[in-house]
């Protein structure tokens, strides 16, 4: 049995956890585990949950937390906390507004949101959605980027990013892990990838049975290369992220190629298992690029403890996944918008007992490392 | 079915684990969640009894033990054991005697206790049982400290420092690491912080559904800061702890500022989760302070090995809070009297297992790290 | 109850360890548990899994993986991947046409077999069926090698290699790590060691209750010492590799003694309890042999992302072994040819997503070794 | 319900943890917790095991094992295996013939065996069965060592020194870590400490309820000193060997002072919880006396391959304790005698598989460390 999404937000949700168990009985079991799964044996996906869990808090006393804050400003515009939403394919699986009521949630709490290649809803109607919503709410627009995925012909990519420009999308996110991934779900009728109407669809999964098998075959030599990230640099102007990298040594080349900036990401486990968290490669991105472009990550980031951890590591922000999922099948826009707000109270209640009053206070002396 | 406590020591209780066990069944649900529960995780909750799990002992094998006490002298007085009891909020939610019946077993034991600024019953009249109990067992007045919640309006933190010098309190313990702290109980009608009677309440709590959330809002503005500090330190002569600092640089410039002692605490885990325990800290505060004050801590103390082990590790002595609820629940004075017998008695044959026949044979010789 | 063999593969059969929790259904359990067991407390068993789990990988993003593949030499054949099927005593227990099957398997997927001395079927017969399949199936005929237990009499050692030699076996396994074994499984009437037809046989069992025990008995004083190596070297031509080594020291001094090629291996953790991983030992016993000749492994492998980790950290191929029982229980011939495509698939599917196009690319820096 | 003991070995005793888990049936409740209890929390009785599964195996390939054999030499008197039966008090507890059962099977293994001060059978009878079996099995008397507890009074000390002389034992073993022990068992009518009959008792257990506690009382001034020893080694020509040290100091102190062996032990866990394992300590304490006087440990021995550890790790020999009672328990004479049997083979067989065909063979090369 599939409950039907409550019309707000109902008792009992406390953390994003309750929102998460709560989920599962608005799901259809396939859909819920489409959601929450990671590949292989899963270790990646525990990895991210237990990478935070390793650090904890050293706080200083008796700071003085007047005047404090969490904004901050990337690519020249206001966030009002280090706090985005990640591409996520298919919203209407969780609810049938899909990305409409994410962006308009995003929207009430100044919260940016990167919309995926493989969104339910086009994205120009989710950006009238975020505008509407705006004007309604009396808010500022929220910034809006598009999570790119490499088409197989080069036109196809062009005209969707060329589609995000005249849309307002203010960055582009070029999604490099994704190219060679495990099959995923059949959709159900009414969800689809909208925005690939009449584009060559790229084959994502190696069909078990064939031969050559995936090396070698037309599936990996079409997998993105650097020269993928050059031409698309010199396309645009707006500014490119590269979201899926762990390692310092791509990731400098990547800024070296022009790249504004990186999301660090194991792509929530569900690609390679075996991959570290995005948190554990952070010192290391961070320490390559050397400051040159904003860092961001995600993968399981799940309270406002763990963004603070993200930053103490060198994030500039922090990405959320599946919440968005679980929060969309329980309430809809009211449940993504509480979830959001949930995070940013933890937020700042961390901040304030470590004694940072601003999120330049925030820097690895504030961490300790558990033991076991 | 909430049991009424026992007129005396129950049988098979031979540990405080055993009252703890026992304590559930005496208590209302939400008061036993109330006195258990960490914040968050409850990840620094745990840490709290794992550090001390830790640890081993290495013994001194053919030891001379002749003439063996466990006694010290703490800010010019005399303690049995190096053990007090810590500042608990509303010690009535356990037993109707609440604060009566500690300090009444504190005295038969003739050990220190710390009363909560939240204490159920005034300090005056809590002072008061303890003169007469001492009277009545013909024993010395038990070293009474008061705790000190700086309140929102200067004058009325004043007040209460002035009422417990009034009283004979020895020294005041100031608490910084609660400023910002998760929601809490709501009391029973019967029972009320009645030394803040007729004060402006501090808000402990953010409300959630607000919108500047927490920093930047007068919550956060009213933290406690350094220069609370010295304003304290210049307006009693009593001794002035610190409870409630984990950081060595802290704790250095606490000293620097007149503070006469430190406790070093996580505050039971109920804060801020992800904080380190107060073991693990121990040595680096002890470095940092070099021997000029006593050090204090606590957090999941519950035997006598754990005394020895605070001990080795740089304590002066340690404090003990949730087992007072414990033992209150179960058997009011009688049992807060028979788990502090029971600490002392596990603390005298840890000693005397380990070739330590005074305070002073204690150190981090005697400890063993386990591997895991 | 036990299932007879599926005719071919049946339904939900995703990964090798499908195949073993399917397997069970079709052994009588005191083959399952032979099949399955470690020695003493399991610990080398576990370790074998548990190695390969302490390592992740670090990609590189954006690689060229145009014009990929497995291939490989070994001994101057091609391999169709870096894999063969490891020796296994019996495999008629598992099916009726036991190492029939598994060699006409072996020829659909251009895979290595190596046949053991303890086979169920003659060396002949095997070498024949793989001759017949491959030209059925117009595949090259696959590589055969011979795994040689060393009987009492050398004249028996002797002729077990002449006839392998005869039969086209391309190499010659020298297992050194079984003289002295637990006890073994009572064979059912219609499985036996048909190639040891007419030999004494060599006792792999102490006798408990006898009062030398094992040192100073002539089962230990039979056990296989370097002289034997020698002189195997010096009787055929065909590459000697020696089986069940772990120590750089004994592997250096094997290739000394000219030994082709080594199979570092705990014997699937069947023999002395507590001996570590072969993928534990690679890493020195690659240093001591310096790349002298090619390094092979086994125990535990299940999952092509096990075979990328045996290749980082030094090893030229990779053995399967219980997988081989698995699949021939649950669909015969079909099962273990599709055991192989998935491995196969599996690896390939990580080389791409690690960026490693060929098996050169491999190395240690592609590693990430996990916390706990 | 509790069964009677068999009279031989009954079916699927394969190791002695088989013997343990059928022990349980064989014996009241608080006597098999009594047995199997450790103190505290009991950790320390837990580390005894993990520390020896901590450790794995290094083997040499393709040894020579020819005339091995594990026959040592300590006091100028053969073993059979570096293997001893560890001082129990009351071993009636277990079965009705008690410690004359454990001679017998000790007599027909070649087994040393350390009767403890709290024997349920007088030492004179004990040895008295011994030599009786010796006769009727062809055997050698079997070494036979006397484990002294200090009493009260230096004559009744001596006393038991004397007797012990008189009845043939061969070393003296002073226990010198449970002076101060948690309260034990109370004894069965027909169970006692006939040695100390018309002795006065020590009182091994602190009064609860009592002021003065321990330290300062009777109890802890009577503790064993380093004075105590002097005066045993000046008191009688058998060698004296220390049971109960762990710290390599205390080891070296004690043999300058004339000691001629050391038993490295924590107490089967039963003293002081938190005692790391007589195994961890091995290496210290082995370096510390220097290879002056054979080292002899306890503490969780169960498999042959513990025995190669802890031999690996510097020990002489090993004894062990609660095996003899589950053995005891479960077939009387019998059980105990193929207990040992059993730890002999596992021994053997441990060796063959490392290659090492004597004692002096195994060093720490052997071993190898697991990583969690
Ligand atoms: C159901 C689902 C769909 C996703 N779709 C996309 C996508 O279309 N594009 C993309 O770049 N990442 C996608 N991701 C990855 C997320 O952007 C993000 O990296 C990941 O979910 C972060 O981890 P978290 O879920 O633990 O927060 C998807 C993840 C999930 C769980
Ligand atoms: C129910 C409860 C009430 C507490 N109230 C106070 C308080 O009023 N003031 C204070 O400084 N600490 C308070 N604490 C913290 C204790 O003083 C002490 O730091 C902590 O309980 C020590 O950890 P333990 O419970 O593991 O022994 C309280 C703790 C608990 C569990
Ligand atoms: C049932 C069984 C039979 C085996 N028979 C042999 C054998 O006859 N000769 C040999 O060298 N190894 C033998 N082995 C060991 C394997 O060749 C191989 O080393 C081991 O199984 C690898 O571990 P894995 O099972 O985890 O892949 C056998 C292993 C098993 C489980
Ligand atoms: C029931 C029991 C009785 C014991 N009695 C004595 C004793 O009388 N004297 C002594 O020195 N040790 C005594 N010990 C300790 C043992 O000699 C030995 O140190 C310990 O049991 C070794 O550990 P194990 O039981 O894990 O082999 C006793 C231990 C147990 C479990």
């Amino acid at each position: 049995m599939t409950l039907p999404p409550h019309p707000g937000v109902p008792p009992g949700m406390a953390t994003l956890a309750d929102y998460e168990a709560a989920a599962r009985a608005h799901l259809e079991p396939e859909i819920w585990r489409h959601i929450q799964e990671g590949s292989g044996a899963e270790r990646s996906l525990a990895e991210n949950r237990a990478s935070f869990a390793r650090w904890g808090f050293l706080p200083r006393a008796l700071a003085d937390l007047r005047g404090g804050s969490t904004e901050l400003s990337l690519f020249g515009r206001r966030h009002a906390a280090p706090l985005l939403l990640a591409p996520m394919a298919y919203q209407r699986l969780a609810h049938p507004e899909g990305e409409l009521a994410v962006v308009r949630a995003a929207t009430a709490l100044e919260t940016g949101m990167v919309v995926s290649t493989l969104a339910s809803v086009t994205i120009e109607e989710i950006a009238a959605a975020g505008r509407d919503a705006a004007a309604a709410l009396d808010r500022p627009v929220p910034p809006l980027w598009f999570q790119l995925y490499l088409q197989p012909d080069r036109q196809d990519s062009l005209a969707l990013v060329r589609r995000a420009e005249a849309a307002g999308y203010e960055a582009i996110v070029l999604t490099v892990d994704a190219a060679i991934k495990p099959a995923g779900l059949t959709l159900p009728a009414e969800v689809d990838a909208v925005n690939l109407a009449g584009m060559r669809r790229i084959r994502q999964t190696a069909t078990p049975g064939t031969s050559g098998i995936i090396l070698g075959t037309a599936l990996a030599d079409a997998a993105p290369r650097w020269a993928d990230l050059e031409w698309l640099r010199s396309e645009t102007r707006l500014p490119v992220l590269l979201k899926g990298m762990l390692l310092g040594e791509d990731a400098a080349r990547a800024v070296d190629l022009g790249a504004d900036g990186l999301i660090v990401s194991n792509h929530g486990g569900r690609v390679l298992d075996g991959l570290p968290s995005a948190l554990d490669m952070l010192d290391a991105v961070s320490a390559a690029t050397g400051g040159r472009v904003p860092l961001l990550m995600d993968g399981g980031v799940r309270t406002g403890s763990d963004v603070v951890k993200a930053l103490a590591l060198g994030a500039s922000a922090v990405l959320v996944g599946r919440p968005q999922m679980h929060a969309l099948a329980v309430a809809g826009m009211a449940g993504v918008a509480h979830a959001i707000h949930m995070l940013r109270t933890e937020l700042e209640a961390t901040m304030a007992q470590l004694g940072c009053a601003r999120l330049d206070a925030i820097g690895p002396d504030r961490l300790w490392r558990f033991e076991q």
